[in-house]
């Protein structure tokens, strides 16, 4: 039993109130609020939420620009805490053990779950215009009796949340819940875009567009994998140096060029990269990415979205002789099998989480750091809730 | 040694004047001229062809319409023939051998040949405006002294030809030229648009949009692949008999549905099928089979090419759950190393090639045969050269 948990008095069955950071519409500053957190229904699981961090996807919710709007609601996907308690027939968790919830679920039982091809999972598939639980369309969170809205399944902005026992990983104890965090989404989807997705191979050559947490993760991956060549491109010019922390070994500013970047990359390149990953979410930047890889057998690889109206154009010819273009959804780790083997990897020092983390506050200063992100002042700054 | 060739005089190291339509202009008629075939240069062969056919791309080229004009210029492309003679350093055949001429060579030695990845050769990559050998970047073929050119590399719309060794496959004697000549293009390509390229795997539902030689070969490709469904789409009611010879078990007719028929898939196969193959080369039915497949790890395949000026527009967050685009040139085959696979295939009966004749004439009727292609009246017309 940890310890943090000992200390706190038994909750199980009982509502617990507790502080949340509320979003009570777009564009609105959060509000740390103290809000009602129902016990986790049939195959549910309450979390202690312990650390969490601020990801894109966050803002882009909460700022609702070309999104349906699904407000009040609390936000927060990457994190990591304690379970306090489970709901009936919740045998893969108990209280106590350290989890990390997952926006990308797995019900391990449908047709994609089974399929050994995708880590999408047709039950928890990611929606984020859904405001409540998969299990029976409600929220357990409430405040003076009205619902407030759940967010992908995880809502991690709030000291306690309920998430369905297939939307959460159990991981090793010993492993330290403040870094971990970060595994719950931007990392993992750049490791992963590069690992599983791209495929990237000893020897491989590999242009990253686009240097912030996914795009740094993707750059560590494919250092992993054994690029010999890991290409980075940003505009920010002070990404050049944090740059070689995650293995990148070319750093590239398209505005110091007068040609496109695509042709600069397939100059040094004698023809293009094997492998190009977009990390930003830009239609013009997934474009530049496939321009970027060499004829025959290059793939690129996109991991974000641009706004709804955004589409990307090709010319079908250069498809023709091979030239391959797929995205990858949190980086094509399926969570509940395999985020506890990247914890271990962490541990064994064969991932580094640690260059991530450029900030750090107490959960009341979320505001803060959102507009870090915002402004692309930080990678990731971790909020700590106690 | 082959009987038909112990009959013909010994022209080794000779010219040779022999019959060959000659395309004088873009939609001019082919007029079938004498013309003089040099001697094979070093590392080439000259092949007597024996039987051609006509090829949607000879069709292309010759109208010219937004392409490079290269003209006086001897077509064709698949075809099957016997060794003349060798030029110098060639070891790989002998006069008297069988052969299929290949657009599509291979070096077995460049980057891309050696990278296990990709059928497409540095060296012998087509390029289909150049009307010279790769050699010396001068024509063999000559008519009153004046060059005429050639066209990727094979013309087979001439009783003799000559190819780069690296251009040309030695086939089983005992194998039918007039059937296996059609291994050279369109079959072999929607054969391996299935097979290599989607990886169509038992149990998998497959949709071929255009059901010509391409699409038929691709249907038939998906049942050598065990494919449990497949869906052919064309607006030729005609087609739905042909269809099932070649494997198709549910036939569409886009004019018969009042919605997309990518809706109509995405019924019949609970969210879309496991491949999509375009087999016409028209940017919406590239688009249409993109719009058929599954998320998570639904594929598409493009075989063809529309006009030049013609793109492909996708909402990226079609990507993002794992869909991929990708093309397919040759079927992903190495022509030198495994078309002979093919045919032993097809002398098994593991592969079928009857079905795609639908017509014979002699050569010198070729104009005739462009019209039915033209006309879509035909799969595949076999003239025989004598
Ligand atoms: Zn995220
Ligand atoms: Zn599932
Ligand atoms: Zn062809
Ligand atoms: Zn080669």
């Amino acid at each position: 039993m940890d310890s943090q948990d000992a200390r706190l008095p038994n909750t199980t069955g009982q509502v617990i109130t507790c502080k949340a950071a509320v979003a009570w519409g777009p564009k609105q500053p959060l509000k740390i609020e103290e809000v009602q957190v129902a016990p986790p229904g049939d195959g549910e699981v309450r979390i202690r939420i312990l650390f969490t961090s601020v990801c894109r996807s966050d803002l882009t919710f909460w700022k609702g620009e070309g999104q349906t709007h699904v407000f009040p609601r609390i936000f927060g996907h990457e994190a990591a805490g304690i379970v306090e308690s489970v709901g009936e027939g919740v045998t893969y968790v108990k209280p106590g053990d350290h989890v990390i919830p997952l926006f990308s679920g797995e019900c391990q039982e449908c047709k994609y779950c089974r399929s050994g091809k995708t880590n999408i999972c047709m039950k928890y598939t990611i929606d984020p215009n859904r405001g409540f639980m998969v299990s029976d369309n409600t929220s357990r969170f409430s405040k003076d009796g009205k619902p407030i809205y759940h967010f992908v399944g995880t809502s991690t902005f709030s000291e306690y949340t309920v998430v369905d026992q297939g939307c959460v990983v159990k991981v090793d104890p010993r492993a330290p819940l403040e870094k971990i965090c970060l595994l719950s989404c931007g990392v993992t989807t750049g490791l992963g875009a590069s690992i599983n997705t791209a495929g990237v191979e000893r020897g491989s050559t590999v242009a990253i567009f686009g240097l912030g947490t996914i795009g740094f993760a993707a750059a560590q991956g494919a250092k992993i994998a054994g690029a010999s060549r890991i290409i980075g491109v940003d505009i920010n010019p002070s990404k050049k140096e944090l740059a070689k922390k995650f293995g990148v070994t070319d750093f590239l500013n398209p505005l110091e060029y007068d040609k496109p970047i695509s042709e600069v990359i397939k100059e040094l390149t004698e023809g293009g990269v094997d492998y190009a990953i977009e990390c930003i979410g830009n239609t013009q930047l997934m474009e530049a990415a496939f321009a970027s890889i060499h004829d025959g057998y290059g793939k690129t690889v996109i991991t974000g979205l641009d706004s709804a109206t955004k589409r990307v154009i090709f010319n079908p010819v250069e498809f023709l002789f091979g030239r391959v273009l797929t995205g990858s959804f949190f980086g094509g780790y399926k969570g509940k099998s395999q985020l506890g083997d990247l914890v271990q990897k962490y541990m064994n020092k064969e991932l580094q989480l640690d260059d991530f983390i450029t900030h750090e506050m107490p959960f009341e200063k979320i505001n803060e750091a959102f507009e870090l992100l915002d402004d692309s002042k930080c990678l990731r700054c971790i909020l700590h809730l106690n």
